[in-house]
C-alpha cells in the first residue's frame, strides 16, 4: 500500500509555520507499513487543491490530507476532494446538529459559516472531532482512499489515533521498522566509506546516513511481516556496521547523548553540575529533558558576566584578566570551581563567542573552550564552531555532552562497567 | 514568476526530522515575492526524485531543491536532475581539486566517494559552498531555473543568502512584503472577533492570524512593485488593529518577547539574572539568543536540587521544608536572592513540575510558580500548562518572558519612556 500526504494551507507556503502534521504522519505511516513515497503542499486554492489530490490519488491508494476544513471561505478542502473525484457537497443536518451542540455548550455564538463544516462530499463519511469543530473525511473511490483531517495539529492527532489509524491497520499485513545508530567523531563521508559495500549490497534493510546536530546517523529500515523478523533482517547488519564502526557508536534510536550521559551518571552514582557562559544555559536545558534527570543533576550557573565567574564559580581574576574568560585557564576554573561548590562529582564548563560581535583576529567568533573536571582531574579542549549565533551555541553544547560522555565512559571502564 | 520547493531525503519521509529548510525557503521566497505554489518531498529513489523534478518543472520557472548532495550513494541529486533534464553527468577537476584542500585543511583523509560532489550535470555551474564539501548546482533549461542546495541547514542558509538569493532578487519585479503582529493576554478566536470585518474586507493586504508558542499572531501580506508600496498598504490596516487590539500587541515581525525584554532593559540601564528549577537553563539560553545580551544579562542560576535553592539562592530551609520547592514562597525567594546575589535590578524565577512523574493531586504536572523580583518588590503567579515535560519548559518560559516585559513596561511607564 502506498501513501502520499498533502497539506493544504496558505500558511505553509509562506514558510510562517512548519509542517509539523506531515512529518507526525510519516511517522505513523512508517510505524503501519505503509510506504510513504511523496509529500506535497498546496495553498488554500481550489483549483491547485483540486490538482494536487487528483494527481496524488492516480499515484497512490492511500491520501492523507490535512487542513483547510475549517469554517471560514479560504478553507478549500471539502470542495476540493468533492471536484477531484467528480462529487458534489450535500449537506448533512445531523453533523450541523453537532456543530450547534458544541457552540451551545461552549456557550458561543454560532455562525452561519460553521455551517460549511456540515458539508462532504457525496460519498464521503464524517470522521467525528472530538476537540474541535471540523468533522474530518473518509472518502473510498477507484480504488484510492481519501483521508481528510483537521490542520490544527492537537485536533489531527487526535482524529488520527482514535479513527484513521485503527481503520488503516486493519488492511495492513506489512510493517515497516527501522533502526537508527547515532556515531559521533567520523564524517559522514568517512562513515560512507567504511559501509560502502553494505550500502551497495542491501536492499531490505536499506541504509541511509544522515547528519544531524553534529551527529552522523545510520537508519537500517526493513520491511517485514511483523516486527520481530524485521528486526531479525536488521541484525546481521547492524553486526556488521558495529565491527567495523563500534567505536563511533554512541546510542541508537531515542538515545541521545543526553539519554546516555543520564544512563551513565546513574550507573556511577555521580552528580552532575554545569558552568555556562556563551551558551547560556542551553546545556542545562538539554540535560533536564530527560524525564528523571532530577535524579542526578544539581544544577549550574549561567556564568555571564564576569563578576558571576569570579563570585559564583571562584575563577581567581588572575586568570579572566590575564588569560580572558575565553581561554583554557578559565574553562578549567570554571568547571573546577562548579564541581566543588555544587558538591558535585563532575562538571562541565562551556566559555567562548558566539557572536555576531566579539570576536578577535586571535578569539575569533565560535572559538570555545569545554572542560569537564572529575575525579581523576580536569580535561579541556578547544573548538572552533561554524555558523550562527544559534548553531554556535548548540553545537558548543552537542560538544560538550559528547565530552562528558567520553569522560564517563572512561570511568565506567575502570569500574568495569564497559 | 512561480517557484516550487523541493526536498529529497528519506528521513523527511519517515518523519525522523523535520523539513525546516523548505519552511525557510518559503519566507524567503515570500519576501522575494515570488509565488510558491507548492512544496513536496521525495525519498533517496533516483526514479521518484528525477519524476518530481521533472514535473515540477513543467508547471513553475523555479525549482529549489534541498538535500541529496552529501557523498554517499544514496545521494541522488545530482543525477537525478542531470536526468529530468536529459544530461549526462559531468567530472569537473577544479572541484575535486576544492575538496582535496577542504580535507587536507581539516586534517582529515578523503576518499573517492567524496569525488561523487566534483560531478555536475553538463550544463550547469557549481555553487560554492563555503561551509561543507557538497557544491550546489544552478542549472536554467528550457525556461526553468533549477537550483540545489545542501540539506544541511546551516550550509543550505550560507549558500542561499550568497549565492542564490542575491542573483534571484535582479530578476524580481514584484515584491511580497508580509508584517507580523504578535499579541499575548488574549485568545485567537477574541483576536478573530475582534478583526473580522477587516479580514473579510481585506484582499491586499491579505490577513492571516496564527497560534505559536503562547502568542497570537496576526500577519498582514501585500503585493507591490516595491517593498515601500507594500508598506503603504499595510499601513492603514495595521493602523485599525492596533485601534482595537493594540494593548495586547508586544511586538511586530522579528521582535520576540526576549528582543523586546532586551531593549527595555538597556532602556532602563538595568541588569537580569534568573533563577531556573524545572526550565534547567531555557529561560537564560532564550535570553541569550538576543546578541549583546551580555550587555544586560549578569546570569543565572540552574537551581534543580533543592541544596542549591538554599545554599546559592538563599531559599531558606523553613520554606522549602514547610511549602515544598514547587510553591509560591519558594518562587519569591528564588528572585528575590537571584536579585540580590548577582547583583542585578531585576530577576525571574522559575520553578514547577516539568513532569511526567513527580506530580501530585495537589501539585500535579504542569503547575508552575513564576516570580519576579525588582526595585518595587516581588510578584508572583501561577500557572497550569498543559503539554509534555518540553512543552512545559517552553511555555513557562514563555510566560515568565512575559511577566518580565510586562514588568518592565510598568517601570517604563512610570520613568515616561512609554
Amino acid at each position: 500500500m502506498q501513501a502520499e500526504i498533502l497539506s493544504i494551507g496558505t500558511e505553509l507556503l509562506l514558510g510562517q509555520i512548519v509542517d509539523t502534521n506531515a512529518a507526525f504522519l510519516a511517522r505513523e505511516l512508517a510505524s503501519l507499513g505503509i510506504d510513504l513515497y511523496r509529500k506535497a503542499v498546496v495553498g488554500d486554492n481550489l483549483e491547485r487543491a483540486t490538482a494536487a489530490i487528483r494527481e496524488a490519488c492516480q499515484r497512490a491508494q492511500v491520501v492523507l490530507i490535512t487542513g483547510g476544513l475549517g469554517p471560514t471561505l479560504d478553507d478549500v478542502t471539502r470542495e476540493a476532494i468533492a471536484q477531484a473525484v467528480g462529487e458534489e457537497l450535500v449537506f448533512h443536518e445531523d453533523l450541523a446538529e453537532e456543530l450547534r451542540r458544541f457552540f451551545a455548550q461552549r456557550g458561543r455564538p454560532m455562525n452561519e459559516l460553521n455551517l460549511r463544516q456540515a458539508c462532504l462530499p457525496a460519498s464521503a463519511s464524517p470522521l467525528p472531532n472530538r476537540v474541535g469543530t471540523a468533522p474530518g473525511i473518509w472518502l473510498e473511490k477507484e480504488g484510492c482512499l481519501i483521508v481528510a483531517m483537521p490542520g490544527v495539529p492537537a485536533e489531527m492527532e487526535v482524529m488520527w489515533r482514535e479513527q484513521v489509524r485503527p481503520r488503516l491497520e486493519q488492511r495492513q499485513e506489512a510493517v515497516i521498522h527501522s533502526r537508527l545508530l547515532r556515531l559521533m567523531g567520523i564524517g559522514e563521508s568517512n562513515v560512507g566509506a567504511a559501509i560502502r559495500d553494505l550500502f551497495e549490497a542491501s536492499t531490505n534493510p536499506t541504509l541511509a546516513t544522515l547528519v544531524s546536530q553534529g551527529e552522523v546517523q545510520i537508519r537500517l529500515t526493513a520491511k517485514a511481516s511483523n516486527r520481530q523478523e524485521a528486526e531479525a533482517l536488521i541484525a546481521p547488519v547492524e553486526a556488521e556496521i558495529r565491527q567495523r564502526l563500534g567505536e563511533y557508536i554512541l546510542g541508537v534510536d531515542e538515545e541521545t547523548l543526553e539519554v546516555l550521559v543520564g544512563r551513565w551518571l546513574k550507573e556511577l552514582g555521580w552528580k552532575l553540575a554545569v558552568a555556562e557562559s556563551c551558551t547560556g544555559g542551553l546545556l542545562g536545558h538539554r540535560i533536564t529533558e530527560v524525564p528523571g534527570s532530577s535524579e542526578y543533576f544539581q544544577g549550574g550557573c549561567v556564568a555571564y558576566a564576569n563578576e558571576v565567574k569570579r563570585d559564583w564559580l571562584g575563577v581567581p581574576e588572575e586568570v579572566l584578566q590575564g588569560y580572558g574568560a575565553v581561554s583554557e585557564p578559565t574553562a578549567r576554573a570554571m568547571a573546577e570551581g562548579a564541581r566543588h561548590r555544587f558538591g558535585a562529582d563532575v562538571a562541565v564548563a562551556i566559555t567562548g563567542i558566539a557572536g555576531p560581535s566579539g570576536g578577535t583576529p586571535e578569539k575569533p567568533v565560535g572559538l570555545v573552550y569545554i572542560a569537564v573536571a572529575d575525579p581523576k582531574g580536569t580535561v579541556c579542549s578547544d573548538h572552533r564552531f561554524p555558523g550562527t549565533r544559534s548553531q554556535i551555541k548548540a553545537r558548543a553544547v552537542q560538544m560538550a555532552l559528547y565530552h562528558l560522555h567520553q569522560r564517563l565512559t572512561l570511568h565506567r571502564r575502570e569500574r568495569g562497567l564497559c
